[in-house]
């Protein structure tokens, strides 16, 4: 059987994007070796492709105490819970590689309790997953656990934005049929 | 009781903000007589201010066949659905002034399917609550349905964009505590 | 669009009504200066509109601790989490008039975690929302905690019945499209 | 281990009832050989046990195109899948009298689906479990299809009512720990 | 109306069956005076019949700290919760004649929270109904509760086991849409 | 941090199981190059273990219209569902190697609607999640729809047991915190 297509949606030819658009995919491009779809798809609605990679950048490139490799946990296991493909296909890749673990990909997108990561990280997601499902009984309760477990207010906010900014992407993703490119399957798999 | 604060996390004052995000502030409080707290708690992180407002008015200040109210509609739906107080009460006033109607916010946000609106339109909500609540089995029968009540592919685009971002939003102000301001809750109902 | 009508079944008029339930609905009508449809839509039924008021009475106008305002707040609570517009819009308005407060039905119906209402009165509704939602699992630890916010057995009773009583409305409202009064929209807000 | 006492509440003597209730509870232990529990847990709050037996009669005892036996469908079926003891052997006793059908109690309670039932009364019941469950959703279509079953609108708001109204009552014996006469199990099973 | 077959799939004559299959099924009849019909649903494949009772003795016959009736106590509560008509109203008659008790089952299966059993025996069952529902969360928490109320590590499993064995179970009787013996109905009722 | 052991139960060490046993995971050792830790973590419990192969081999070995392939298809996507870390792993390297595609078992795991696979095969998925979510409501319209993408009624029967056997695997594997073998997580992506 054929693969499905990248989008369900029109995706415009790299030469005929914005010039801003165009430049910070030929970067991607060259810095790993391939162009991710989801640039490619978002690329058909410019305002929203640079709202949603400013977001992006806000929450995954700057600093603060939780690790690059454990935002990405935090994306693997709320978006295995919501079922995107390209999210846990993608995030898995490079989950594996910031944490340097060919293994902790999968276990945490199918069942983060069982990860090989620490009771402080699975506090991190068991706060992740309440805000991916349940925000609404989100109580100082829950904030006193993660300050149990050595995270400051600053972490929780942190936490909490990437496990909302990435319900939105599974949900562009899913609507979109957004399709993982081959080369996350195995990266950081060796 | 004592009312509780507009946010959990630490709210910066608007002198002390970043110049681009006091305009626009100050903007926004001459057209309208106040600040929406949306902005001053959201201003903790600038950057990620500047994201979320960019996306914002991408998805709800562009051209498009999808009516202004249309778009609060869609809001005002999901996020009574994910019990966003904040959401509700500051969208729900946006829906009553731009559909010229006092009932109108209220009836949507408790249950859609019995509001004073077309077909057409409790089509548009029963697709974005499906995008908000069960994304992962959006498929072509949901597409071809909005399509036979007249949307195109780019108005389920839209849809879906809105349910998503409010969907990541409805999560902010959870986490957050963000309180809507008084004004809002009598805003359009003369 | 035209407004649906108040009832998907057939509704008596006033005058066609037995005498003892139009008695009541004349004088509900000279105090409030209107008839709420829920009159009118449960006229159909003469015996099951007089057991319904009769339970509703020996509920909400009854002796007891609970504060009439507290009695709407359980049922402005549930019904929005059953999704009834009727009792939200109904109940709003007496919630709003009873605790002289306008801003706390919205509050309340939305997430009433997030409202100005004190700490036992937000245990009474998380009580509540068990009743609605989960009663096969209250147990004696329930029972507990209300008794720890001051509570009495007697007043688990009140909410209890509350809660179930408007479970059953909530039902009939959906079931028949019961439609709210214009009036209550705006009762109690200024 | 000893049996749990029939309440959680006070339970009244019918020596110290006020003279309707007794003189009713009377009748009933006349005619059954036994007083059913409920009578006596009820009659804690004498003006509730009023509303609720006259709503209860209302429903039960009027005529009307479904059968009594199909009243008690409805009654057990919801009533299971709301983990009610009480409402489900007791409910379940009547049924299998009615029926005249020593094994269709157990078959409604447990999966009606595969119950020993006709094709419209299987409508009649998946109409009722979506009264229980989803009442919000209740549509033109769901009223449609009860009508291809050969429901008139009448039997529409009997089935509803009646869910509705035992949903109340599933509620009430949950919390109270309303404990089944031992009698009932085996009522109607020779 | 008709009472449908015991198996929506073909079910062999006896006569025709494997000689091992036969001769445990001549034993059965032999010893209860009737077939159980999940002994003809399952011959209509050989192998899987097999399996299936050599996997239903290792668990239900061999010797263990968890009476004959507990174990039949943790088929009857999960096999409500699964919908599953055979298993509820066969495993019930086993209940109750291992328990000398007519009342448990019925207890059991609809709400063990209110059932005539020992705390010990809630927290049994509590713990089964998570192994059927959310195995997923079971964490040490969920294995200490267990053992401060003296069970062994060796009774988690075997309480484990039943539940996971019987949720297949439940599931192969609905596909099948098996239907319990009427014989099961009354036994151990007197 | 360490990585958790391979079960939450005490291992028998090979030399120490019996016979029957030990001969079929030397086998399987011989075969794989190592021994998938579901051996090791069942020998626990000997009869258990013998029931569960046998059952095991009873599906997934015999003749049928269902290749090997799509038999681990329905492992793979109900596994992830049960959130089995085990299951999704091992099977998925299995899935991999018997569809000879290493992408497919990534894809069916997170969302099988968006995966490379047949309408037949998502036919069969969407049957098989039913199965294992609501067996209870499975009718003959499901299992027309099954025939109508050409599978028969020995096929129906195939996927349901398939699907229910790996429902109880998959509690067994939660429970036990069975640890998938590291090799399983590359094998079948080269």
């Amino acid at each position: 059987m054929s693969q499905h297509p990248i989008s369900r949606f029109p995706v415009p030819a790299i030469a005929d994007m914005p010039e801003d658009i165009r430049t910070r995919i030929l970067a991607v491009q060259e810095k790993s070796g391939f162009v991710p779809n989801v640039f490619l798809v978002l690329a058909h609605r410019p305002d929203e492709f640079r709202a949603f990679f400013a977001y992006h950048d806000a929450l995954m490139d700057k600093p603060g105490n939780l690790t690059k490799a454990e935002r990405e946990m935090i994306v693997v296991a709320t978006s295995n819970a919501n079922q995107c493909q390209y999210c846990v296909v993608a995030h898995g890749a490079i989950l594996r590689i910031r944490a340097k673990n060919p293994l902790i990909a999968d276990q945490v997108a199918i069942n983060y309790r069982k990860a090989d990561i620490t009771e402080k990280q699975k506090a991190m997601l068991d706060y992740a997953m309440k805000v991916a499902f349940e925000a609404y009984a989100i109580s100082d309760a829950d904030l006193a656990t993660l300050k149990s477990h050595g995270f400051t207010d600053e972490d929780a906010w942190d936490i909490s934005a990437i496990a909302a900014f990435f319900g939105m992407s599974n949900r562009l993703a899913n609507v979109t049929s957004m399709r993982p490119n081959d080369e996350f399957y195995t990266l950081g798999r060796a």
